[in-house]
């Protein structure tokens, strides 16, 4: 290591090409030439911090876990984003591991779980404005509006729920990814923006009480650049 | 550190008390119950690595994934498991962290995606014996094995899939969980076993082929705990 470590955001949406190449397979190959870079900029001498979004990948579960709804409890947001976390630094670290035999490089990738904390009076809570999920009727929309959902009519094509996009103020799991990217590894962390949480009075964390998405890993790769002290890269 | 680690294995089935708690809320409160315990043996003076089985979880998945294939592309194995210990991850690691703040306890927790490889001639791929997803009627067991999938019948209950449950070889994070631990984190780690993947002629990892499953946390906490040289306790 000689001190310069990228942290390089790949958006959600980078993973699928078109709406004919959304399969998880097509996610893994779009995956692997996006590693494939990255593996370039290792053999450079570079450290690296990946991050990615989720958007697209959030709202497969989402609809998945709607047309589930009436056998099984459904996903909520903070869970929907734990579990991209997983899927999508299980396809990176695959491709980096292969990548890494490929040119020899003595590397480890690994993925962190990662929580951000947001502040629970965060303006953005109060105004919930991102458009997840599927389209609804109206009568679909009333009824999730009573069950406690924040529903906008989005013009022409039906109801759309939206979520709040608070600003992370955070990373929880700081002390674990600057330990492991002091010792080489490469590590993939706080995909989609972190799973935000809030603190309750006594300190505690919970996912947000008010589902909230940070789904922007332009943002994210800053704060993850600023609290590491890296420098920022983009995919 | 004293030197002292134990190896945690909690089953995924310990996470749901009963078919009317199982949602991802009861199974966080199961999983505050349990961290409850392994934060006692941390202030005994335990190192700590948690692993975890997936198996009702990935069953979840699984259902929605059936349940939305008229719309959405299917998950496939590997991935349901990856998703899980995301999501899984994520619950202790939050719960380990607000027992730790109770008690005023300096440790990080957090979770590593990891993949176990498994041999691509185990001989449990050539007999599929681990029962997954729901019950089908021989309509729909014929049209899935049309599709490629091994299916039994279930006296008197319908077909179910039934998939490979191979030995596991190595974990492939391991030298980023030996880092972790080393420095004292507390880490969820293998949760399902890992991601069953298998080395191609070249080296190269993939997803297994045929799919399989590696359940048995159990096994799995002899496994990391062997890898680990530590000590096992079990949940």
């Amino acid at each position: 290591m000689d001190g310069r470590t990228a942290v390089i955001a790949i958006s959600g949406n980078s993973l699928i090409k078109d709406k004919y190449h959304q399969t998880v397979r097509d996610q893994y190959i779009a995956a692997r030439e996006t590693c494939y870079h990255i593996v370039n900029m290792i053999r450079d001498g570079w450290g690296v911090a990946i991050t990615h979004g989720n958007g697209p990948q959030v709202g497969f579960i989402l609809r998945r876990s709607e047309l589930a709804a009436h056998e099984l409890h459904e996903v909520p947001l903070d869970v929907c984003g734990a579990d991209t976390q997983g899927a999508i630094g299980y396809e990176l670290q695959q491709n980096l591991y292969n990548e890494f035999r490929r040119y020899g490089i003595d590397r480890d990738a690994v993925t962190l779980v990662c929580q951000t904390e947001v502040a629970a009076d965060d303006a953005a809570f109060a105004k919930p404005s991102k458009p997840i999920g599927s389209f609804m009727d109206a009568g679909q929309a009333d009824r999730r509006r009573a069950e406690g959902w924040d529903v906008v009519e989005d013009a022409d094509r039906g109801w759309r729920r939206v979520v709040a996009s608070p600003q992370p103020l955070r990373i929880v799991e700081l002390p674990s990814i600057r330990r492991l990217l002091a010792a080489g590894t490469v590590i993939i962390a706080v995909g989609g923006g972190g799973i935000p949480v809030v603190a309750d009075e006594s300190g505690n964390l919970h996912g947000a009480a008010k589902e909230a998405l940070i789904t922007d890993p332009d943002n994210l790769g800053r704060a993850l650049a600023g609290q590491t002290g890296t420098r920022i890269t983009r995919d």
